[in-house]
């Protein structure tokens, strides 16, 4: 094993060795000339052999006597076993050591050595230490060198008793016993447990620093960390802590109170205790011209672990500041600015899904988390506000402008109302695609689904944690869904934050972006929002939520139960000019951006009521008996709705629904188009397709009501037609599909569903189990399944293009908002994505991304598409 | 147009001719020098010019100047328009006829051709005609040459008056006038339509066979037709009519009682009138060497039309003998032993599905039908009894002997003792896969599914007729599920017929064939019926079924409810020695054969109670409130069934279920294979797999049950593990189970609902509709969807042999017993197709003939398989 050494971290490492993050930073900044003390590294190497037994090398002429030895992992969230400082000291160098520091400090030293080596290495009970030491404070609260010295052999005839073997006496044999005891640390199989669980791999290697020991004990010494910005919002502000006379490991500890760092700062805090500015002017000084140089060393703001030593400045790491996702944002653009980083670097430093924290109100950071149920992250953000268990509730509060949770066992159609007037919403069942979870990120409302450790009685309106907590109408909690927590009472609260800067980034990232960005948004409402953040246009206008507002949901009854064409066309009449008014308005709102309208979808009985009271009203409106209505609805029932009579299987077996909804979407377009004065082509999207001649079916007769409007109008009416592809068959069957459509549009939610044969409102009962088990290894209705649903759309996106090489090729599931779907799409060669309004921006900065990572060359290796035809095999 | 010609039908006519099936036929006969009257033939193009207003092309001379004119289509199912008899008689050429064949008949010639040519020539009214024939019979019922020479005065005349013209007396004229008209019937729209309905292409083409008139009007003259085989066995036996003094038209219209072939037959029938025998021996005798001659001929048994002109035997035409599906299976075995055809052929004669219809009982060809409500023709056979709204009432009638009708809206598994027991199903909803449709298929019940024109309503017990017919509980109705009809009263049957020569086709199939048929059998009676119809082995056993049966679905109940494991493993103990006794019995069946048992699969809500009644029996039994079990069972329900908790979602969420399983299957292996000497290896099959994942947690645990109980019963446990794919991303991802698979099954009813996304239980609704309006072309679940789930199924064998060659591959959804799929199989190189029981020799038989069929380079010209990876390109 002696083939290895310690690598100097006096200059750049080359990056091939293998030393760790911390080390390679040493190094980087040693080598930019920055007053870093001396140090070396061990490589994973080298540490592997260590936990085998090997011996350590002999360490360099220029390091040592005492040093520090330090952890380098990989990745600065592996962790790794803590430091031990100190090294090197013992009786022989003690006076030394003490001519330097004063011999106070030196005892203090040694005293540390000595119980660390104790239990770091000799794995000691650090309690009979610490009492040996609070036994000598009690005698002498400022305990003098012959105080200290007495205590040090008091620890070393414990040392002695405990290890049968007094305290080592040779620099050498501490630092082999310290960087073995270190090495052993990083492969015991707790340790890779935990490791792993912070998303380590399983042989993660870790780097070891030895360096010399600079002293923060003593007369004009000290430690501290100085950061350059102010995390949450990432403005220049310089912060941070000082200790005088202490090591860096104190500042941490906070035994004592530490110094601020500029005396505005303190005085801003009311403190006065005097700042390092007042301490230490120069040193105060000195470090912003000092985090200005890593700055630019590691192009990213950095905090610096400094020490004191006898009025010496010595920088002993940095590291990224720590900073909120608006600050993330704020940092990025600054340094763009300055120059140090380019545009496409800002973009590709903000992770996303941290944009939906800033464009919602958040749980302060600091506030106490009283936790009582937890479920997924359904929707983000965060919302106070008394518990109501019906729509009706909600709304009743939302009158007495008072903020409401929402609490269901599910949602369902019947509870939209109650929906768009509640402050946040907790159901105990349903998976990331279940009802609520869409609404809910559609309208912006926080949303925490499938809490299933709660448990809600309905009929004695009470909902009880899994520690028998109980909650009733009206009891105040917190909903954080952004992680997937309900919190008892209101928890304090911090604002969106919507800065300049996050605009500036959103422009850069919209400059660089090759796929549009589209929303999912039903009503001139949801228009509204997604103008707001910048869509290119409407993906995906589900008609179907336009029946449910007022009373036009009575008027669809009567069209589904009539018992008459000439009944079901007097219903539909009254249907168009409501159907018609809303299209109009979303059509004015999108100003000439594309705008894609899904004929109706859902199964006919979900707009049918279920209550005995509304099935009544119901029957007595349309002058029938009860029970015909009755037996009506319950022929329409279904076994399994979602594989059921829906999407375009409504429209070949009712046509006059989709005739009545091609002719709104017509008028309306003329209407907006002669007004506006802009030509306004609708796309018109056909749901649940599997086989082509329900597309012909549909367009024949939807090319029947575009004339008969043109020539009532007077003028030709401009429109594109395409599908929505949700079915594994509508995806395998592309090539025919593409002969007949403008656009493919994969509806990835029922896809998805379809592939797995999972249901997302039934799945939410056991998916964490199953990604906790790791049968899958994400959800797959909140992260595109690129193996299964991904080889789908590939081939769909292949054999549509080539038969049709201008079809627009569009996705407009959940995973609309996904930036790893979203890079998939870029990828295939998509050309937009559609999510929730909210998602917009998420969208917009991930398809950024994704044309900055995407080369060329990377489109082109994908793999070659096979033209399967099993009829031509079998006839 | 002058290029057309008339062709010879006097040799054998070349293949590339296309003059239609019966002149081709003549062109045999006549070529084989049988005594066929002379005849030439219009090719399709030339009628189609015919049609269009070309003129007929000359005569040949030989032929005229009295002709028939007779069609000839592609197929005998597209029918034509009807023959015209004695073209050519004229005032001229009626004194030289009268020499040949008497005044009388040559007058009764005349009268014929004139009313037959204005009637289908010039469009008049039959009527006029026959009242003047039918004025004329009344003055003389025998009439002289003097009356019909008057009438046909009067005829002429009415004819003149009618079209303006005098009957044509040029020969050549009345040929082109008639060939014309014939041309313009083939192209009539209305004629286009209804030719379509019996599956014949819009283009297809008709010819014309002009053939010298042999009359069989007169002295020592009549027509006939002869048939060497009885239709209904297919047994030798010489069978037909004679009519003296008669054209072929008149045997068929029926007007006169026909006379008997033989002496026997006629005796036995108890007719006086004379056979044929008896009037002219020697024409009796000849016939049967005819027969003979014209079956080596066309290598089948035809039956005859022959005139007999002044004692001369003339043949007109021969056609294939009409036969019963158990007559087609004698004749093409006898032909087969006679060596006449081959085997392979025989085999290839028989229409696979027809053997359905032998091996049930079913409605007399004869009988008349009052057919009260149509729907899906579910499974074969027939059946009368009383109508039972209940399986209660199913039992109960059962109880007395009396055979009972189950009709339900829909059946479920509560349904099922009901369904044992009942001579028929008949539900008013559902499609070809739904529970009523599969479980009778298994039970080999007649059943009819989807009779939406049936109006059930249960609370008043009365089942009401589109047309307002009423039948209550304890009616009369008759059940015919080869044809989807349920009819009024008790119907007349045939009964089922498994002869010796249906054996003897069988096992020339089995043979021939390379595909295993196994069957799915649930239970040890499913097994029992399987190995009579001489299964290959089980290829589906649904272990659920064993947990209805009796008071088990109590304990199972107990188990799916309760509260610990420490109770669900109680409950689960007391079904383990249940559960390894069927097990037993179903091995001790087989004897060896491969017994393939697929895990629970159902959603656990499914064996839960929904009667009021039933709760409160269950809860006392459990010792719970009854409003905790209602809770609980509220608790499981699903949104959509089909997608929800289960199958391998059981087994990962509860493993207790599958250890116990897998402990049964092992005990009941080892213990039979003890007994018997054997060694049997149960193959274990895990349900609705989507991701590897799942195979191998499952896979583990049945490990360790096999280790336990190998340990326990001092002897290895030998067994195969495999998948039953059925969700299209288990097909897609078959690469990865295969490597942990011994074997892949697929489940294309499964893997059909979700290619789809359409519930076969809620398709019903809406499937004839579709397939009517050629949406799909065929019902998926009826027959394979080459396209779309064939391309799944396919592809996924391919990744499956690819990572491992030694992978068993099944198919054994419902399509197992249909004949195209099975062809499929064998092109996909499967290895087995497993079907319920009664399909087995079904699926032997379509097995053999896909193995005949199919050629060595068809297989080996499958397309290639893409090896699509979108992971590895978005990483």
């Amino acid at each position: 094993m002696t083939e290895f050494v310690f690598h100097s971290l006096a200059f750049e490492a080359p990056e091939d060795l293998q030393i760790g993050i911390r080390a390679r930073r040493l190094a980087r900044l040693a080598g930019s000339g920055l007053p870093v003390p001396q140090a070396v590294a061990l490589d994973y190497a080298a540490v592997r052999a260590l936990a085998n037994g090997a011996e350590a090398p002999p360490l360099p002429q220029a390091i040592g006597p005492i040093v520090s030895i330090r952890s380098s992992p990989g990745d600065a969230a592996w962790g790794g076993p803590p430091a031990m400082l100190n090294i090197g000291l013992t009786d022989a160098n003690l006076p030394d050591l003490a001519s330097r520091i004063g011999e106070v400090a030196a005892w203090e030293v040694y005293r540390r050595l000595i119980q660390t080596f104790g239990t770091q290495v000799c794995g000691l009970d650090a309690e009979a230490f610490d009492n040996l030491y609070y036994d000598q404070l009690k005698l002498s609260p400022q305990p003098g060198a012959a105080d200290l010295k007495a205590l040090v052999g008091e620890i070393k005839a414990l040392f002695a008793d405990e290890t049968g073997a007094p305290f080592p006496q040779c620099p050498v044999a501490q630092l082999a016993a310290g960087l073995s005891a270190m090495a052993r640390d990083w492969s015991a199989p707790t340790t890779v447990l935990l490791r792993e669980a912070k998303g380590a791999p399983r042989d993660a290697g870790l780097g070891l620093i030895v360096q010399n020991m600079v002293f923060g004990l003593g007369q004009n010494s000290g430690a501290g960390l100085f950061q350059p910005i102010e995390s949450q919002t990432g403005a220049a502000a310089a912060t941070g802590r000082f200790l005088p006379d202490a090591q860096g490991q104190d500042v941490q500890r906070g035994m004592r109170t530490p110094h601020l760092i500029t005396r505005a700062e303190r005085e801003a805090a009311g403190q006065t205790q005097p700042s390092l500015e007042e301490i230490a002017p120069e040193i105060a000084a000195a470090l912003p011209g000092m985090a200005d140089r890593v700055a630019r060393l590691f192009a990213d703001r950095m905090a610096l672990g400094f020490t004191v030593s006898n009025g010496e400045l010595a920088l002993l790491d940095a590291w990224p500041v720590r900073r909120s996702p608006a600050g993330a944002i704020r940092i990025a653009v600054d340094l763009a600015e300055g120059g140090i980083i380019s545009r496409d670097d800002a973009i590709l430093r903000i992770e996303p899904r941290t944009l939906s924290e800033i464009l919602h109100p958040q749980i302060d950071r600091d506030a106490r988390r009283d936790v009582v149920g937890r479920g997924l992250a359904a929707s983000p953000g965060a919302a106070s506000g008394k518990i109501c268990f019906s729509s009706e509730a909600a709304q009743a509060l939302h009158a007495q402008g008072e903020a409401s949770i929402l609490v269901r066992v599910e949602t369902s159609t019947e509870d939209i109302r109650g929906m768009h007037v509640t402050a946040a919403v907790l159901t105990v069942r349903g998976g990331m695609t279940s009802h609520a979870a869409v609404i809910a990120r559609g309208l912006g409302v926080p949303c925490v689904v499938g809490a299933s450790d709660l448990s809600l009685e309905l009929a004695k309106k009470r909902l009880t944690t899994s520690d028998g907590r109980v909650f009733r109408e009206g009891d105040q909690i917190t909903i954080d869904g952004t992680h997937g927590q309900a919190l008892a009472g209101a928890v304090r609260m911090r604002p969106a934050e919507v800065s300049e800067t996050f605009e500036t980034l959103m422009g850069w990232a919209d400059d660089r972006r090759q796929l549009g960005v589209r929303a999912n948004a039903d009503t001139p409402q949801d228009a509204e929002v997604a103008r707001r953040f910048k869509v290119d246009g409407i993906g995906l206008c589900r008609t179907e939520h336009t029946f449910f507002e007022g009373d036009r949901v009575d008027r669809m009854c009567e069209m589904i139960l009539a018992d008459s064409p000439t009944a079901r066309q007097k219903a539909l009449d009254t249907l168009l000019p409501l159907h018609r008014r809303d299209f109009e308005q979303v059509f004015e709102i999108m100003r000439g951006l594309p705008v894609t309208i899904r004929l109706l979808d859902p199964p006919l009985h979900e707009f049918l009521p279920n209550a005995e009271s509304a099935i009544t009203r119901l029957a007595r409106s349309m002058g029938l008996a009860v029970d015909v209505v009755v037996a009506r609805i319950d022929e329409l029932k279904e076994f399994n709705p979602m594989l059921g009579k829906r999407g375009v299987r409504l429209g070949i077996t009712m046509p006059e629904i989709y005739d009545m909804q091609a002719r709104a979407i017509f008028e309306a377009a003329h209407a907006v188009g002669q007004r506006s004065g802009t030509s306004i082509v609708p796309e018109i999207m056909i749901p649940l397709v599997s086989a082509n001649r329900e597309v012909e079916l549909v367009k024949s007769r939807v090319e029947a009501v575009a004339k008969a409007v043109s020539a009532e109008q007077g003028a030709e009416v401009a429109y594109r037609i395409g599908v929505m592809v949700e079915t594994p068959r509508g995806a395998l069957r592309s090539g025919d599909l593409a002969k007949s459509s403008a656009f493919l549009s994969f509806g990835t939610n029922d896809l998805t569903q379809m592939a797995y044969g999972l249901s997302r409102d039934d799945a939410g009962r056991f998916m964490r189990d199953y990604v906790e088990k790791g049968v899958f290894p994400e959800d797959p209705f909140h992260t595109l399944d690129l193996e299964g649903v991904g080889e789908l759309i590939l081939l769909a996106a292949r054999r549509g293009r080539d038969q049709n090489p201008e079809l627009t090729l569009g996705l407009c599931g959940e995973h609309g908002g996904d930036p790893a779907s979203i890079r998939f799409c870029q990828l295939a060669g998509f050309d937009y994505v559609s999510c929730s309004p909210f998602r917009v921006p998420v969208a917009r900065l991930a398809a950024a991304q994704a044309a900055i990572l995407t080369s060329v060359e990377e489109a082109e290796s994908l793999p070659e598409v096979a033209n399967l035809d099993p009829t031509a095999m079998a006839t």
